[in-house]
């Protein structure tokens, strides 16, 4: 699969296109931070071929109705594959169990965060975990105590559970203890709760908002010392402009799609972990979890040797910066095939809005 | 066992001497608010024979020291029998596991209360629930999600636990559900939840400061509509004195010993529960869950018919004051009789303080 450059010497890398569970595209509703086309654009160049979409936009995807209207313009605007996931809301569980076959999962939002689609209470928890189908995962938002509430459920019901972006130390223990135990949850953890602390949030004052919040060194070790317990790295991509980051209201939330890529890789080369382990926390376990279907000839090429420095401003998202700005990186992106086409090289997007689509319109069954 | 009195036609009904497995003294550190022998006899005054007392003393009892000195003072004012608790911190899992056989059980705060114990970190709880033995349950104040999350540790660690003052309709719920599946959990339910609601606590101003608060009528019904699912009605007796109950800093917290009794027989005149309810979640469904040894020669008298209005101040708690104040109540405490000695009789408690033993000392062994 390595292949050394004859010129530069450097080791050329071939993956599978990646997955990202967990994405923010603010279309409907937001589109001066973000939209499907700049959203999914930012997605290709971090060698993200297909995502799952959250549904806390406004509106909210919390019904048929708004299911439609956001295929609508994931349709006409998308670069890369997706399948967009339906909001868990206090008054929808029967309504929405009709279209698991067509979304990637439920989210359900658990503590505050940037939504209006936030469950308090435990018996709306339950309603949706007893009719949201088997077959199709449940994603939580759930920080803390909630983690264990939720994974509790999971068990009552014998269904799956996504934990979504695992943060502390606490969370990933119970997680450790609950799968040792032999239940069916899986989670995932962002590139900027295993990259960036406490201390950096207080260095970017307003701008530091994201939840879960930037954690201690001591959560952060917990985390890379369980990257066996972690089944997928997701960005979490939240895009927010930096004039509302650095105001007294600073919505919490990053951009991500275009750095998680070369963090990983840089992890892989300070030898965190293996090649593999990034092939499968970032294309592998979601393909499983979401029961995702294949995307036929597609990849992405690394150089594994490229050393360079993460930008001030991004490219492709509107958000126009990151949190990782400045950080020292070793590993690049070269170039994105996706479905037979190259879809991206060495910073250039090669195809049109809507070459992406809708993985769950294609002719697959749900096991 | 009901005889119906030949002057007055009143059914006095012969029951065990009650058990309440969540009793706070104040002995040592606020013995204004309560003492061993206000409070336990404040306890014979309401049926109780028997208690369980918390250990969110001043020192709280946390160690084999403290215990020792709680043991002391307990031995000397008792008026009925008791065991103690010891209290969870964050660093005393493995310190205190060799006391079980000497306390009631472990107490754990996970939310905030009237306790500097509380344990905000999700490990902390993994170690107690991993050393603490498992023919001592893990008692636990728990709200809501923590709830859920200790319920998940239990069936993790595969050992008993008890939720203290279960208070709203998700919580119950969860229990509920939590039981149908087989798990090892029991729980408790007080008098002021299924008696008073958020409304009260509205018209009582500072005063109605209470953790678990105060619910709604929903989450009031809620219990009422599972009592099959609640295994003790506890008092969580936690005494202050008015002038601090109505300060602007009001520490939460009701008393409750001498008002459990006639509440919960106006329950059973009004067809809410059987006497035997009553008899199981007051005495049997504790004295199993909590491993308690046989009382012998233990009973206590009541007039199931007698009429009465709860008065505003307490006879025996130096609370003095009561949240049922003016609360019409059927069914009244006659006599109660402690290891074959009258020790109550309308109104006057007639053994010295001292007699109540600690139940932990009897030869007995822990199964
Ligand atoms: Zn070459
Ligand atoms: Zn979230
Ligand atoms: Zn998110
Ligand atoms: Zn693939
Ligand atoms: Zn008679
Ligand atoms: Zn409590
Ligand atoms: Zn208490
Ligand atoms: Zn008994």
């Amino acid at each position: 699969k390595t292949h050394i450059d004859c010129i530069s010497s450097s080791r050329i890398v071939r993956l599978p296109g990646l997955i990202d569970p967990h994405v923010h595209l603010r279309d409907p509703g937001a589109t001066h931070k973000e939209d499907f086309a700049t959203g999914t654009a930012a997605a290709l160049a971090g060698g993200v071929t297909m995502m799952l979409v959250m549904p806390n936009t406004n509106p909210s995807i919390v019904d048929a109705e708004t299911l439609t209207m956001a295929k609508g313009i994931a349709r006409q605007k998308a670069y890369c594959d997706y399948a967009l996931n339906v909001g868990a809301s206090a008054g929808n569980a029967k309504l929405i169990a009709p279209l698991a076959k067509q979304v990637g999962a439920l989210k359900m939002y658990l503590n505050e965060t940037f939504t209006t689609l936030r469950l308090d209470n435990m018996t709306d928890w339950m309603t949706h975990f007893e009719h949201w189908p088997l077959t199709s995962p449940i994603c939580v938002h759930a920080e803390g105590r909630s983690t264990a509430a939720a994974i509790l459920l999971a068990s009552l019901y014998d269904r799956p559970l996504h934990i979504c972006h695992v943060a502390r130390k606490d969370e990933i223990e119970i997680i450790k203890a609950a799968k040792l135990k032999g239940l069916a949850i899986t989670c995932e953890v962002c590139p900027h709760h295993l990259f960036l602390t406490e201390e950096h949030a207080k260095a970017m004052g307003n701008a530091g908002q994201v939840r879960p919040n930037l954690v201690t060194k001591e959560d952060q070790n917990a985390l890379w010392e369980n990257l066996e317990f972690i089944d997928c790295f997701a960005t979490d991509h939240a895009p927010h402009t930096l004039e509302e980051k650095n105001s007294e209201q600073s919505p919490p939330g990053f951009p991500g799609l275009e750095t998680i890529l070369p963090l990983m890789l840089t992890a892989v080369n300070l030898g965190r972990m293996t090649l593999n382990d990034l092939k499968q926390k970032m294309h592998d376990n979601a393909k499983r979890i979401f029961n995702l279907p294949t995307q036929s000839d597609t990849y992405i090429e690394v150089n594994m040797d490229e050393a360079w420095t993460i930008p001030e401003e991004t490219t492709f998202s509107k958000a126009k910066w990151t949190p990782f700005a400045g950080m020292p990186v070793i590993g690049r992106l070269k170039r994105v095939v996706l479905r037979g086409k190259l879809a991206f090289v060495d910073g250039q997007v090669l195809i049109d809005p809507g070459f992406g689509e809708d993985v769950r319109t294609w002719k697959q069954k749900l096991t």
